[in-house]
C-alpha cells in the first residue's frame, strides 16, 4: 500500500489534539511532481521516463453497467464492489516488469489511507497492498485498460482521480482535473454491500422510481397525493452531498448506511443544525412556500444547494419523508414512504394518549397534552444491520420529521421493523418512540369542576390503524400493517407488549374501567368542503340488557396533528337500545357551523362521550373527519408523440362565495418538464383558473403530471395524470 | 388526582403542535383565588370557610434524616420513596369529613399532572388519584402533620410548594413562597430507586465523599491528584440544576438517571451546546485557567452560575470527570472517576491504532493519525438500566470529554461495564468506543520513501493497561482491571473480541507479522524533570536461537493524549543475545536534550524498532516515560483544634536555571476553606515561593489541603496533605 505525502494535514486549532475531515467539497490537492532527491534510494526502481497523456473514464459505458445512466450529471457515476474500466494513455508503451503506476482517488482536505479517504490501487512493478481491487485488462500500444473495483464498504461521494508514475526522476502526478472525479454510490445490486435487496422489481421500485405517490387524509379515506423525488434530475446528486457536507458528516462515516440515515435523518428538518427544510404547523407560511404547496423533492433540493444551505421554508411530514426518499434513493440506498393513519405523538415514551375532557364532553384543550396525528409519514431504509442481531436487518424506520429529540438531536431512527414487531425496544435507534407511535392507548379522562378527573374509557385500538406505503409498480396503496404489528388482541400482541416492557417501555399503570356493553362508532360518508353533511353515530348493544345511553357529541376543527382549534358543535343524544341490537343517530352539520374556523386540511373531529343510564359505565369514541377539497382537473390534447408538441391544461374553479387569494399553483412532471410555478393574486366566487402549457416529449413511455394549487383558505389542492407518450 | 388549571399553558409559537418545558428555573404561579361561580356546582363539598396561616418544611428534621443536611442551602432537600413531614397551620381546627386540603409540588413553567411535573396530594373529604403518598400523621388544635412520598422515579429538581383549600367560597391557595421550595434527590438509599445502591460503605464514598483522588502519570507510575468535588458547597446544586436549563433538558427526563447522565455527559463540555468547560489542549492557556491549576469543582461550576451559563476556560479529561462526578453525587447518582491507562482513541472505530514509523525508525508525526493516551479520565455512575438485560445494570461508563461526537454531540455513555467486558456492544450508548478504548491493538508500520508501507509489528497488549480508581475510605488506588477485562490471551478474552466482532466491531484485516522470538521491554526508574537519566532496553531472547538485533531507539516530547511533539533522541544500537538469555542496553538521556522542548504534563515517549538479524523479523515496542516535578510541599503549625487558629504553609523552590513566570497557586480544603487563590509574577531561579495562611475551624474531624502550582513552564505540581482537626 501507498500513502502519498499530505504534508499540510491538519493537526486543528489545538496541537495535542487531532481533528478529521467533515466536508466532501473541500479538496486536497496533492503536489505534481516529487524530484528524485527526496524518491530515490539505492533501491529505486530504474525505469526508461514516461509520463500520462490522458485518462478515459469511459463515462457512457461504466454508467450503463452500474445503472446509474439515468442521473444527469457529466462525472462517472459508480456503485460499489462493481469493476469500472478506464483507459491510460501514456507517451510509450507501458512495460509492466519495469514500470510503476499508481491510481489514486482522493476525497475530503485531509486523504489519509487509514481513514479510507485516500485510495490508492497499483500496477505494474511496485504494488502494495490495496483496499480497492485493480488489474490490467489489456495493452493496446501506448494505452493501458485497467479494471477498478471499489470496496463493499467504501466511503460514498465524490472522489478526485490522479495517475502517477514513478521513474529515475522522481513520482510524477496528473494535475488536478474535475471531469476525471467520480462519484461513488452504495450497491443495492451487489450481495457484499450493507444495502443489497435481492428482487430486481423491489430495486426498480425502491432504488430506481423517481416519481411515486404519498398517501393522505384519514385511514376511512386513504387519499393519494403523487410526489416528484426526481434523483437523478440535474444538481440533485450533489445538492446531497451537501447536505452531508453542511451537516459537517464526517467523511469517515459516509459509507456506513445505519451512520448516513441516522445523521441524514437530523439534517433534513433545521433544527439543531441547519437542515434542509423548515418545520411550520402554524398555518401562517407567507415567508415562505406552504407544505402543501410543493409537488417533489427537486425544487427543494436544488434552491437549498442553489442558497448555500440556508433552510428552505416550509415542511410537514410528507415533504420530509417525499426530500429524504430523494435523498436516499439518490445515494443507493433503498427507502420508501409510509404513512401511519392515526399515529400517537407521545412525548414521554409512556404509551399512553391522555384526552382530557371537560363536565360538558368537550376536548379540553389546554389540559390535553397529546395528540394523535391523524395520519403521520415517515421512511423505510432497507439495509442489513451488522450492529444488531441478524433478525433485526431488513427495513428500517426512519423519520426526520422534528417531533421529538433524539438523543439530543431532531431525528429518528434508523430502527428496525422487525424489532418494532416484537416489541424487542432495546436496541438502537429510537425503537420505543416509533413502537409507541403505533401501540399507544388512548384514555379518555374527564376533569371536573374541583380539577379531579377520573378515567371515562380506553381505547386500545384507536391507535396505528393501518400501515400503507405505495405498492410496487402501481400507485395504490399497500396495506403494510402486518409488518409493524400482530393483529390487535391476539396471543402475540399481548406478547409483544410484555416484551416490550421489559426492555424498559415505561407503561403507566391505570385501573382499566369497566366494560360498557356498547359499542359506539361514528360514520360519514365522503364529504367536500361546503357541504352540510350528517354523522352517523352507530350504537351496537353487545349485552343482554336493554342500555339507555346519554351521550354528547362535541366537534372541532382540528390539524392533521390532532391539535384541535374551534368547537363548532355540541349536542347531546339519547338513545335505548334494546340487548344485541344496533341504533343509528343521525348528527346534523352545516357548513356554516364549520366554514368559517376551517384550518388546513381541513379535518373536523367529533367526540362522543356518553354514559349508561342503568349500569352508570362511561364510554367515549374519536373520529377525525377530512372533508375534501374541489376538484383541480387535468387534461392534455390529443395523444402526446416524441417530437410533437401537445398542451396540457389544468383547470380549477372556485365552488365558494369567497374569493381565494395568493394563490400558488404547481405543475410538475418528472422526466418530461421542470417544476412549472405560477401565482395568482385572486379566483372570485365562481371563477375559473386555467393553466396551459405546451409540451414536445423527447422521449417515449409513462409521466406523470403532478398539479398542485395552494392558498390560505384552501390547501391540499392536488391531482395527478398519467399518460403515455408514444414513439413518433 | 387533580389538575390545576393552568390556563397559559404555552402551545408554543407552532399552533399545530404541542412543545414542552425545559427549564427549571422559569416557573408558573398559579392564581391563589378561584371564585365560587367558576367552582361550584350543585355537588359541591359544603365546609365552613377555613384558611391555611402557614406551612412549616421542618427542614432540619427532615434534612437528616434524608441525609441531605450536609447541602450548604436553606431550603428542604429530599430524596425520593421516602417520606417528608410538614406541618400546616390553619385559622380553624381541620375536619377530615368536611374539609379538602390539596398541596401541590410545581417545577417549570407549564406544570401537567400528566407529565409529572405538577404533583398534587390531597388530604380530607375530596381525594383523587395521587401519584406522591400523603398521611395524615396527627393534629394538634389548629395543625395537621402531613407525611408526603416523592414516587421513586418523579423528576429530581426544584419544586414549588403550595396549599390549597376548598370551601363554599371557592379554591384558596396560599401564596408562592420560596421559602417551601423542596428539591428532591435520587435516592441510592431507596430499593426501588434506579440509582439504589446495596452497601452502605459504597453510598458513603460514591455519593457523600465530597473530596477524592484522581489518577494520572503513566502506568508503571500512578500518580495521585487530589480533588475538591464539594457537591455540599453552597450554591453547587443550584449551578447543577443550571446546567440542566442552559441545555435544555427536557423537565420529564429528569427523573430518569439513564437520560439525565447521558445528557449531561454532553453538558460538561462546551461542544455543541455551551456546556461548563470548554476543552483546550493547545498548551495555551492565557485567556482563561490551565486545566492543570484547578484544584476542584466547585470554583468552575460556581463561575459558570455567576457567568450565567458562559462555558469556563479550560479543561481537559480529568478536569471533566471531576466536575461530573460533583454533579451526579450532588444529584444523588452514584458515582466515581476511573483512569485507564494507555487508552486509545480509536477514531474510526476499527479497534486499530496504527503507529507509522518512517524508514529510520522515528515515529511519522505527519502520518501518524491515532493516539494512545497515557491515560484517560471518565466516570462511572450506578444505576439499573430497565431499557437493557438486566445483567448490564450496575456501573455505567460515561464519558464527557469530548474525544469523538457520539450520534451527533460530543459525549459518552452511558454504556454498562458489564457489557464492555462481554463485548456486547450493540446496546446503548458508545459501547464501542469505549470498547476500543480498552482493547486496541497497536500496530506499528513502516513507510518507504515511495510511500509504500509495511506492518513491522502488532502489540495487543499495550491499551488498556490497567484501570483504576480510588479504594473506598482511602486515598490508593484500586485496581479494577477486571470489571472491564478478561486476562489479556484467555479463552474468555479470545470469546469475547468474537461477540464483539458479531455485534459489529468492524476489525480490519491484517496479515499479523511473524513472531520475533524477542520480547524487547523499555525500562525507566522515577525521574524528574530536569535529571540526567538512563533507559534500560531490556531484551529477552524467548527462543532456541542466538539472535541479533539492529534498533533504533527515538525519543519525542508528547502530549498526554499520545500526540508528540519535538524529537529529542534518535540512536542506534545492537546486541547479541543467545538463547533464553536477556541482555540490558543502556540508553544515556541529558537534561539537555530534551528541557528546551518539554510540552505540558513533561511527558517523553520512546520508540525502539529493530530487526533480527539471523530471520529478518522485525519488532516495535514504546514506552512514555513521566517525569516528575519538583515537590510543593505542605504543612501545617501546630495540631488544629476547633476554636483555635493554625497555620498552613505552602513552599516551593525553582530548581531551575530559569524564572518561572505568570504562576497561578490555589489551595483548597473542602469544608474547611474556600478556593484560595493567589497569583505570582514571578520566580527567579532558585527563589522560593511562601504561600502562608490562618485558619480556625470551626468543625472536628479529618480535613485535606489541595494545593496546585501552574505556570506554562511547568504544569501539574500538585499536593495532598490530610490533617485530623480535634475537638477544643
Amino acid at each position: 500500500m501507498s500513502i502519498p505525502d499530505y504534508s499540510d494535514f491538519h493537526l486543528g486549532p489545538q496541537n495535542g489534539r487531532i481533528t478529521f475531515a467533515k466536508s466532501n467539497s473541500e479538496y486536497f490537492d496533492p503536489p505534481m511532481f516529487k524530484p528524485l532527491d527526496d524518491v530515490a534510494s539505492p533501491r529505486a526502481p530504474s525505469s526508461p521516463p514516461f509520463s500520462v497523456l490522458g485518462v478515459d473514464m469511459r463515462i457512457v459505458d461504466n454508467k450503463q453497467v452500474h445503472k446509474t445512466s439515468r442521473y444527469k450529471n457529466s462525472n462517472l457515476i459508480v456503485r460499489r464492489n462493481k469493476e469500472f474500466i478506464i483507459d491510460i494513455r501514456f507517451d510509450r508503451p507501458f512495460n509492466e516488469m519495469q514500470d510503476s503506476v499508481d491510481v489514486e482517488f482522493l476525497i475530503g482536505s485531509s486523504p489519509d489511507r487509514n481513514r479510507g479517504t485516500s485510495i490508492v490501487v497499483s500496477f505494474g512493478k511496485v504494488k502494495g497492498e490495496m483496499i480497492w481491487n485493480c488489474r490490467v485488462i489489456n495493452k493496446n500500444g501506448n494505452e493501458v485498460r485497467v479494471g477498478i473495483t471499489p470496496d463493499p464498504s467504501c466511503i460514498v461521494g465524490r472522489f478526485s482521480t490522479y495517475v502517477t508514475v514513478m521513474s529515475n526522476l522522481g513520482q510524477q502526478r496528473t494535475p488536478k482535473n474535475p471531469k476525471t472525479d467520480i462519484y461513488v454510490l452504495f450497491n443495492p445490486w451487489d450481495p457484499a454491500d450493507q444495502v443489497y435487496m435481492k428482487k430486481d422489481e423491489d430495486r426498480q421500485e425502491y432504488v430506481l422510481n423517481d416519481v411515486g405517490v404519498i398517501f393522505n387524509g384519514e385511514f376511512n379515506n386513504i387519499s393519494p397525493r403523487s410526489w416528484n423525488y426526481g434523483q437523478f434530475e440535474e444538481g440533485v446528486l450533489d445538492a446531497c452531498l451537501l447536505v452531508m457536507d453542511a451537516g459537517k458528516v464526517p467523511l469517515v462515516y459516509r459509507g456506513n448506511a445505519i451512520k448516513v440515515v441516522r445523521q441524514v435523518s437530523a439534517l433534513m428538518n433545521s433544527q439543531d443544525d441547519d437542515g434542509v427544510l423548515v418545520g411550520n404547523w402554524s398555518g401562517d407560511y407567507s415567508i415562505g412556500t406552504s407544505p402543501t404547496a410543493w409537488t417533489g423533492s427537486p425544487e427543494i433540493l436544488l434552491k437549498y444547494a442553489r442558497e448555500n444551505a440556508v433552510p428552505v421554508c416550509f415542511a410537514q411530514c410528507w415533504v420530509y419523508a417525499g426530500v429524504l426518499n430523494t435523498f436516499l434513493r439518490c445515494l443507493g440506498i433503498p427507502t420508501r414512504v409510509i404513512t401511519n393513519y392515526c399515529s400517537a405523538h407521545d412525548n414521554t415514551g409512556n404509551l399512553k394518549t391522555d384526552i382530557m375532557l371537560d363536565e360538558e364532553g368537550k376536548l379540553n384543550r389546554s389540559r390535553t397534552r397529546d395528540s394523535v396525528w391523524n395520519y403521520h409519514c415517515w421512511n423505510e431504509a432497507y439495509m442489513t444491520r451488522p450492529d444488531l442481531p441478524q433478525k433485526f436487518s431488513g427495513w428500517q424506520v426512519v423519520d426526520s420529521t422534528p417531533q421529538e429529540t433524539s438523543d439530543g438531536l431532531y431525528r429518528c431512527g434508523p430502527t428496525s421493523v422487525n424489532a418494532i414487531k416484537e416489541g424487542e425496544l432495546s436496541y438502537p435507534f429510537d425503537a420505543r418512540f416509533v413502537f409507541a407511535e403505533l401501540n399507544s392507548d388512548v384514555i379518555y379522562h374527564q376533569v371536573d369542576k374541583y380539577g379531579k378527573t377520573k378515567i371515562l374509557s380506553v381505547d386500545t385500538a384507536y391507535v396505528g390503524k393501518i400501515i400503507v406505503t405505495k405498492r410496487i409498480n402501481a400507485n395504490q396503496y399497500e396495506d403494510i400493517t402486518s409488518t409493524y404489528k400482530y393483529p390487535e388482541g391476539s396471543g402475540r400482541d399481548k406478547q409483544v407488549m410484555q416484551t416490550a416492557e421489559s426492555s424498559g417501555l415505561f407503561s403507566d399503570d391505570y385501573s382499566p374501567p369497566a366494560e360498557a356493553g356498547l359499542d359506539i362508532q361514528l360514520l360519514a360518508d365522503t364529504i367536500t368542503i361546503g357541504d352540510d353533511f350528517k354523522l352517523t353515530m352507530n350504537i351496537k348493544n353487545q349485552s343482554s340488557q336493554t342500555c339507555t345511553i346519554n351521550a354528547t357529541i362535541s366537534g372541532a376543527v382540528v390539524f392533521y396533528t390532532g391539535v384541535t382549534g374551534t368547537n363548532i358543535k355540541l349536542e347531546t343524544k339519547s338513545a335505548t337500545v334494546e340487548a344485541w341490537k344496533t341504533e343509528n343517530l343521525l348528527i346534523n352539520v352545516q357548513a356554516t357551523d364549520y366554514m368559517p374556523y376551517l384550518v388546513e386540511q381541513s379535518n373536523l373531529l367529533f367526540l362522543v362521550t356518553g354514559s349508561i343510564e342503568e349500569t352508570g359505565v362511561s364510554l367515549s369514541t374519536m373520529r377525525t373527519v377530512t372533508l375534501l377539497p374541489p376538484e383541480l382537473t387535468i387534461r392534455v390534447s390529443g395523444s402526446p408523440r416524441v417530437g410533437k408538441a401537445f398542451t396540457v391544461i389544468v383547470e380549477f374553479r372556485n365552488p365558494y362565495n369567497f374569493a381565494m387569494e395568493n394563490i400558488q399553483f404547481r405543475l410538475d412532471s418528472p422526466g418530461l418538464i421542470p417544476t412549472k410555478f405560477k401565482s395568482y393574486e385572486q379566483i372570485l366566487p365562481g371563477g375559473i383558473m386555467q393553466y396551459t402549457e405546451s409540451i414536445t416529449p423527447s422521449n417515449p413511455g409513462k409521466r406523470v403530471f403532478i398539479a398542485c394549487l395552494d392558498c390560505a383558505r384552501l390547501r391540499q389542492v392536488t391531482n395527478q395524470l398519467e399518460i403515455n407518450i408514444l414513439e413518433n
